[in-house]
C-alpha cells in the first residue's frame, strides 16, 4: 500500500523544488520504504522532523543517510546537490539560542536546494546593538529568513533596515500567554515594517521554500 | 440608591492615589450625580473613558467638568491638583500616532497626580532610528509609559536601553490576527527585556496609576 | 503636535519602499495634516483603509488626491509614478467576489510602486476548472499574491501549480466558526505546499511590499 | 456496578447502528468485562481507539478479538457481519499518510456495519493532479469520506467534482497555529463547495456511521 | 469585470446542485449584475444571507425576485423548480423560536432543490415532552436538519431516536461564554450519537445541501 | 516554612465545610507534612487529586489514610465522619462510564461531609430512555450533581425534569474540538434550563462543597 | 406558526419555576403575540433582555405590561406573584456600578418568582473594607447571588465569609484582554472558594433560577 | 558557535540588571558552556528554568553552582553579590503552596540582585483573615510582587491595602477552564485596583527584575 509510486514525481518541474518528506507522523517503517525510494531518483533527499530516535533505527536501515541532531533533518545524495540555484546570499537571522534548531533547518535545506546562506545568529533585540552591528551585511541580502520566539519583534526590525524581502518564522519558544509561538506569530502578522511574509510557527522548511522560490536564478519574466 | 456614600474616602489614605471615575459603563444620570460630589471633596477630579457624546451631556450639567477629547477625559477641581509628587520625571512614549489616546490618558492623569512627565510619540520599530535619536533622554527617566499596538515590540526595545522600570501598554490598534490588541499584548508578556510589566489593553490609566506609585516621592522605607 | 517632521523621510532609502499612510485610525484632520506634506515630496502618495465618508472630507480639502472605493485606498502624485520597478509580471489571483477590496489594495498599491500587474479574479476550488484554465498564465508570474476566504485552499492549489514565491492573503470573508478571516489565515499557515509565505488577513498592502520587495528589479547581489 | 447491563441493547433497532465501545478513556478491567458481554449478543463487536499496549492486555484476556494497528481497533465476532447494508460504494479519501489511521478505522468501522468501501490514498491539493486521476471513480460513489489534516482543502475540492455528499474529517496532523487539526476543522467548515457536513477531529468511527446512516439501503420512503 | 462568465455554468452536472448566490459580502449593484444572468439560464435562482435593506433596493431594480423575510433569501423562477428529486422527505426540527431563520433558509432552499420538507420547530431539550411526541414523525425522515443554539444538544437527543442521517446546524443564539454559536458547535461535533454531522454556524444553506446531495433519488450505484 | 499554622482552623465555622488538601500541585513531602496535622485535628481528612503513586508514597508514610483510586482521594479520620448533615438526598448522575472519577470525587467528599447521596450512572442523551428510566427518582432529590463530556447536554435534559437544583460538572472527557472539557463547559453554561449552575471542569469537590452548602440542616432563617 | 401552542405549560409543575421569555432574539412582532399569551395564563409573566426601542413598541400594545429599564425587563400580572416562596432571604451583592443591570435582574425576577432579596451594591475587592461592613449580613443569607466584572474576585472572597452557597455571575465588564465577562467568568471558575456555583455571563435570570431552586420552601425530602 | 563573545557584557550599564540564562530551551552542552564564562566575569550568576535532573548534570561538570530546587535556580558567584541595591524592602505574596517555585525564583533573584525581601506566603482571598493579618506589614513595603494562581485574585486585593507599587504574576496552578494560568492572567490584567501592573504567567524572574529596577537605590532624578 505504501509504495513508491505515490511519490509526486513532478514536482520539481511544478514547483522547482525537489520533494522533501515531512517525518513528524511518519513511522519508522514508513521512513525506511520511502526514503530508499527517494535515494534511487538521483536528487538530493531531505527528511524534516526526525527526532534522535526515529534518526537512529532509520539510519541503521538505510545506510545512506545523514541525520543533522540540531536541525532534526536525515538528508541523503550529497552528490546531487545542485550548485548556483540562487542569484544572491540568503540570510538567516535568530533572536536567540533557542531558534537555533528552526534556523538551521532551514539552513541546511537551502544548502540541498543549492543556494548560499549567510547566518547571523543571537540578535535579539532587547539588545539592540547586537543586529544594528550586521547593519552592512543586512543591505547585501537577497532573502532574509528571521527566526524569533518570544515577542518576536526582530523581523520587524529587520525589515525596516533592509530592502530584501523578509520571511518571518515564529518559533514556540517561551511560556505563559504567548507559549507554543503564538505571541510570536501574532507580532509578526502585525509587523508594520515592509516586505515581510510569514511562515508557521517552527516552519524552517517552509521558510527555505519560500526563500528558495524567490531566490531562484532563472525568474521568468515577460521577456523571455 | 446610587448616593455619593458609596465614594471611597480613604482611597487616597491606603493607596496613595485619588479615586477616578471609570466612565465606560455609566449614564449621564449616574456621571451627573457621581461627580459634583467628588468635585465637593476638595480634589482633583477625573472621569475616563467619555466619548464626546457623553461628555457634552455631563458638561451641559455639571460646569466645572473640562473635557480632553483625545484622552477622552472629564476632569475637574485642576487649583486642588498636588505638584511634585514624583521623584523624577515619567516618559511616555508611543509606537505610532493611533497609540496618542491612550498615552494621552497616562500623560493628563498623572498631571492630575502631581508627576511630571516627558512625551516621545511616534518611535516605532520599524524605522529604528526614531527612538535611538531619544536614547540620552531616555537615561532620564524616573519611569516609562510605552504604548504600541500592531506588533507592541517598542516596550522591548525601549526597555534594553535603560534602567528604568517600564510599563508596557499594549494598544488596539491592528486588524486580523492580534486585532483589538492581543497581538501585542501577548508580545510584551512575552518580552526577554529586564524590568518590564504590563497593563490592560488601552489601559492608559492603570498604567498611570503604576507610574505614581512607582515615582511617589514619600516611598516608605523600612529603616525611616 | 501633528507636524511632518515626524514622517519617515529615508524609509525609501532603506527599505525601497515609498512610505504609506494607514488611515483606519486616522482622523480627518490628521490625514488632511499628513497627506499634503507627503504630496509636497514628489513622490507617488498612497493612503489605506480610507472609508468613503472619510475619504470625501478629505478630498474635499486636498484636492489633488484621488478615491478608490472597492480598494479605499487615497492616492495621489501620479506623475511621480515610477515606471519598471520590477523584473517580472505580478499575478494577483482571488477566490471569490468578496476578496475583491482585498485584491485591488495590492494591485492599487503595486501599480504605484512601479510594478506590472495581471489578475484571475473568482477562481475558488470547489470548481476546479476555475484556475486550472489559467495555468499557463501562472507560470509566467514572477511573483503571486492569492486571496482568499472561507477555508483558503487556493494558495496551496496555485503554489502547487507554479515554480514562482506565493503571497498568500486571507481575507475577513466568511462567517460563523472561522470568521474574520481564522479559517483561511490558519489554512494557509498550514499549507502543505511549497513556496508559500502569508501576510496578516485582508492586509492587501503588506501582500504588495513584499511582493515589491521580490520583484525589484536591482536585487542586491554579493557579487556586484 | 459495571455489569453488562448499560450496554443499550435497543440502539441497533433505534439508529441502524450496532453499539461501538469508545475505548479511549476505559480502563483494561472496565474493557474485558463489556467487550465478552458484547461478543455474546451474537453481533458484530468494535472497540474504537484501542492503543497497542491496552490491546495487548485485553487480547489475552479476551482470546476471541483482533487487534488492528493502524486504526487502532478491537474487532470481533467477524462471523456476525452482516452483508450488503448499503446501497452503494462508499470512497474514503485521503490526503497524505499521516491521515491513514482515521481513515482506517472509518473504512474498518464501515465493514463491520456491512458496507462496501473503496480507498483512495494520498492525494492532497498541493499535486492537483493526484485527485484529478481520479475523477472518473468519484463519480461512481454512493457516499464520501475525505479524511486531511494540514489546511484541510481535500473535501472542498472533491465535494467540487462529484454530486455525492461528502464527510469531511479533519485530522490532527499539523503543528505551529492550527495544531491539532483546527486549522483543518475550520476549513471544513468554512468550505463553499455543495453537499459537505463535517465530523470531529479525527472521528473517523463518527464518519464511518454518518456514512452508514446516509447509504442505508432500506431507506425510509413516504410511500412505504 | 464582474461579467456573468465567471457563473458556474458546468456546476449542475458536476454536484447536482444549482449554483446560489452567497448575497452577505455583495453589494446591491454586483446583485443586480448577477441575478438576472441567472434568472436568464431558466433555473431556480435562490440568493442567502440578503437583509431587507438590500433586498428592497434590488427587488426595486430585479422585478422577478422574492423575498422571504425570515429566512434572509431571494428567490425567483419558482416555475422552473424541479418536482420530486428526493427520494423521501427531510425533517427539519429546530430548539427554538430563535432558530428560525436558519431553518427556514434551509427548508426554502430546499424546496427550490425539489425535495419535500416536513417541519417540528420549537422542541428544545429543557422540555424532553416537546421532543419524544414526534418520535413516529422522526422514524419516517430520509434525512433529518436539525437547528439549534445555546448548549446545543437537540442534534444529539434527535439522532438517538431515528436511524435516518442528521446534519446538525449549530445557530448564533445565546450569549457571554459560548456567544456566536461556538458552544452549540462544540457540543454538536463532540455528540457521541452515531449518524450525525455539522455544518458551519447558522449554514441553513449548507445544511439544505447536504441534505439535498443525500436524498437524491438517481443516487450512482457501481451495478447501475 | 511550611507548618500547619497556615491550616485554615476557622473554615468549618465560617463556610460550615472543613478544610480539603488540594493534592495536585503538592509533593509528597507536603503532603506528608501537612495530612498529619489535620488528622491530628480530629475532623475528617480529605486530599483530592492524589494520583495511585503519590499516594501509595504518603500512605507508606502516614498509616491513617485509605485511598480510593477512581476518585483519586486520600481520606482520613472516618470516625468523625459528622451524620446527617442534609436535609435531603443528593442524586449524583453521569452520563458515561469516563464521567466516573468526577461523580466519585463528588460522592465521597459529600460523605466525608456527612451528607446522603444516591447515583445513576451512564445514563447519556444519545439513549434517552437511560434517563428517561429514572424520572421518578430525580423528583426526590434535594439537590444534584449532574457530570458530563462530549455535549454535555444531560444537565440541561434533568434540570428540565426536576424542581431540585441541578449542579452541573462538565468533565474532560472527548477529543478534537472541544477536548479537555471545554465542549462540555461551554454547553452548561448556555443551557436554557431552569434552576442550573456549574462549576469548572473534573471539579467534583467543588461541586460536592455546592451541594453540601445547598443541602446544609441549619439553613440560616431570617425568623431565627 | 407561532401560536401559543408552543409555550410550555407544564413547567411550573416540572420544574417549580414559571416559564419566562428569552427576549433577545425575538421581534416585537413574537413578543407582541406570545406574551399575551402568558398573561392569560393567570401567572406572573416575565420577558427578559428586552431593550428599552424594543419594549416601548411592546407596551403600546400590550398594555398590561411594565418595563424596568436598568433591569432590561418587562414583567405583568402582579397580582399574581406568590408570596412566601422561599425559606429564607437571598443576598444580591455587586462589585461596582456597571454590575447592577446584571443584579437588578436577578432581583427583580426572585420577586416574581416570590422570593425575599437584600442588595449589598458596589462592594468591589479593590476596597476590601465595603464588604467586610456586611459581614454580619452575610451570615443571614439563605442564598447569594454575587456579580462582578473585571477580575470577578467578589465571590471567592464572599464564598470565604459565609456558609450559605454563593452563585457567581460574571458580567460582561471590562476591555482589553478579558472584555466580555471572560476574565470573571474564568476567575469564578477557579476559585478556590467552597460552595461555589457559576452561571453564564450577564445570566441574571439563571442566577435567580438557581436560587429560587435552592430556596424553596418545599424541598423534596426522602422522609416526606 | 556557541563562544562567549555572544554573552551581553553591557547590559548591567545599560539597564542595571546583570544577564541571566534562561535554561528551559538550552542543552546541557550548552550550559555547560555559558554558565563557566559568566562565572570568570566575576558578578553573580544565575540560570532560570533548569529542572533537577539538567542541573545535576550541569553542576557535575560546573563545580561552583548552588541548584534551588523549589525555585529551579542554578546560583554562582555568591561573593559577588552586590549589597544594598535597593533602597526599601520588596515584599513577596503568595496566595498558595502551589505558588511557591514561583515566588521563589523571584526571592532568590532578588537576593542575587543586592536587595531585600519579606515573605508573606499562603495568603489567599477564600480566607481574607489570612492577608489582613499582614495589613500593617504591607504598608512597609517598598514594592510588592504578588504570586497566585486559580483566579488570581490577591493582586487586587493587596494592590487595595497598599500605596506601594503591585507587580502581580500569575501562575499555573489550577485547572479545567483557566488552567495554564490563564484565568489569573485575565483576572490580574483585568483589575480595577490602583498601582499594579502584571508579568507573564509563571515569571517570577521576570517580576523580580522590575521590582529590582524600581526599587534601584540610585533613581535618575530631574535635579541630578
Amino acid at each position: 500500500m505504501l509504495d513508491s509510486a505515490r511519490l509526486d514525481h513532478h514536482r520539481l518541474l511544478r514547483t522547482g523544488l525537489p520533494e522533501a518528506v515531512f517525518g513528524e507522523n511518519k513511522t519508522v517503517i514508513q521512513l525506511a520504504e520511502i526514503l530508499p525510494a527517494l535515494l534511487r531518483r538521483h536528487a538530493p533527499v531531505i527528511a524534516t522532523r526526525i527526532d534522535s530516535m526515529k534518526a537512529e533505527q532509520v539510519c541503521a536501515v538505510v545506510k545512506e543517510l545523514t541525520y543533522h541532531q540540531t536541525a532534526r533533518l536525515l538528508t541523503g545524495n550529497t552528490q546531487h546537490i545542485p550548485r548556483g540555484s540562487g542569484r544572491g546570499t540568503i540570510i538567516i537571522v535568530t533572536a536567540g539560542t533557542s531558534d537555533l534548531p528552526v534556523a538551521e533547518e532551514a539552513r541546511l535545506c537551502l544548502e540541498y536546494f543549492g543556494h548560499e546562506t549567510t547566518t547571523i545568529y543571537d540578535a535579539g533585540v532587547a539588545g539592540l546593538h547586537r543586529i544594528l552591528a550586521h547593519s552592512e551585511l543586512l543591505q547585501r541580502a537577497s532573502v532574509l529568513i528571521v527566526a524569533a520566539g518570544m515577542e518576536g519583534a526582530l523581523p520587524s526590525v529587520v525589515a525596516g533596515m533592509t530592502p530584501a524581502p523578509v520571511i518571518a518564522v515564529p518559533t514556540s519558544v517561551g511560556y505563559g500567554a504567548g507559549a507554543g509561538g503564538f505571541a510570536a506569530l501574532l507580532g509578526m502578522l502585525n509587523s508594520c515594517a515592509p516586505g515581510l511574509a510569514v511562515v508557521n510557527i517552527d516552519n524552517g522548511f517552509g521558510a527555505a521554500c519560500m526563500a528558495a522560490a524567490i531566490n531562484r536564478k532563472e525568474l521568468p519574466c515577460p521577456a523571455q
